[in-house]
């Protein structure tokens, strides 16, 4: 049974580690927020007003607090809005 | 006699167990929001701005504060919005 | 006199035991919001936002604290705007 | 001296006596917001969003809390947008 | 040198005794936002979403808060969005 | 180098004394937020939603706490939206 | 492997020392918000709602506060909206 985010959602699983991500990018220790790192599991269809640019397997930065945490078959993952997502990895 | 939700609404029986849900998705006990799950009993016609693309018998995730609680027939429902559902278990 | 709900509000006359309302349906005693039922009385025009799919003598659920309250001949009303209605009974 | 309304707007004559108001409308006394009734005395034009369907002339309830009080010839009037006007009598 | 408003504002010259206003209308001390008086001197060439109905020489009506003051050659001004009157005196 | 501002904002410089500016207008000393004076240097291309009507020279009045200052060759500067600035002096 | 912003966002690097930046603007210490300098590394695609009119290499002006930091290959960067970026350097 598969999870298949609704609208402009996008289904991710956080890198292992995450103050030390995979792609060599180091999260400094600072006041400011702080983009955490995962990979695109999952997405949405989008929505009249945003289209979705993020397909499976997209290495992506996203904010620290963006998202709902969930468990499946014993990996955690996070849903969140694409437009919660600052970057990707390319 | 039917409960027919209105616009872009969508009614929900909540999973008997919320903390082992069918499906095999368990959700951990963090600080962060936790989606919950249940089955789409019946749909609203949405809005112009909202087409409905869930329908009655799928499985979904949503917020733990989404909705609306009622009873009817000796069971429970939660009535809410469906950009407030986050998933579709396909 | 007649009383004309103005663009997207309808006019509603409380179910008359708001505990135990027609229909079978039982309001549980919960902490979050909780919908009661009542019967249209009147609708507005609606306006290009928002198209009138309520009529008169539909019964219908809404929140607790929706619409704003009236008194005429004798009977209490509700006066509120349709998007505040929840769900309607078929 | 006449005072003209501009754009979406009325001006009102709150009823004599806003406890026993005309029409036979009695408001009770809860801890809800509860509508006033008055005359429509003068419209503005409208504006592209919100058509004028209120005329001098109307019956109107309105909420407790709405519009802009001023004193023309003796008189009291109100001054508050159309979309605070909840119903018309008729 | 003419101070030309921007956009949908207006430029005001209020009346010279606010609380006994020219036009006969007397604005009562009450608890509710007071419309003042004044006398449009200057107006903008508005946007998209707001066209200008008033024109220089227009008594109108706006509320208490409203707007920004300035002097200039020795009279005091104020200078306000158009959707900040709400009525002119005809 | 040259400082061109993005979007919808211009750079402004603030006339040399703030409290008896050019072209005569004295801002009083009040309660009420106070308009400010200044020379338009540069203007950005503008939005869709805002189209740009100052051009460099223009002579501008803009709110008290509008803009973000910053300083270039010993010259203190301003940029700000449009939209921030209430009048142009002609 | 390269940061590729998503949507109207830009990846800057900022200036090496912020206080003293290249091309001579010093921005001094006062109370208001003061703009940051730095280059933009990569561009996003711009949304319906934003074209993007910064390209890699542009001199851009940023609100102190504005954007999310993060360190990649022992460089830090900020990732922001575009409409965070008050003015280029030409």
């Amino acid at each position: 049974m598969k999870i298949q985010p609704l609208a402009d959602r996008v289904l991710i699983e956080p890198a292992a580690a995450e103050e030390k991500t995979i792609g060599g990018i180091i999260i400094p220790d600072t006041a400011k927020e702080k983009p955490l790192q995962g990979t695109v599991v999952a997405v949405g269809k989008g929505t009249k007003d945003e289209e979705m640019v993020l397909k499976a397997g997209d290495q992506v930065l996203y904010g620290k607090y963006a998202g709902t945490e969930l468990e499946h078959e014993g990996k955690k993952y996070l849903i969140m809005r694409q437009s919660d997502v600052v970057a990707v990895l390319a």
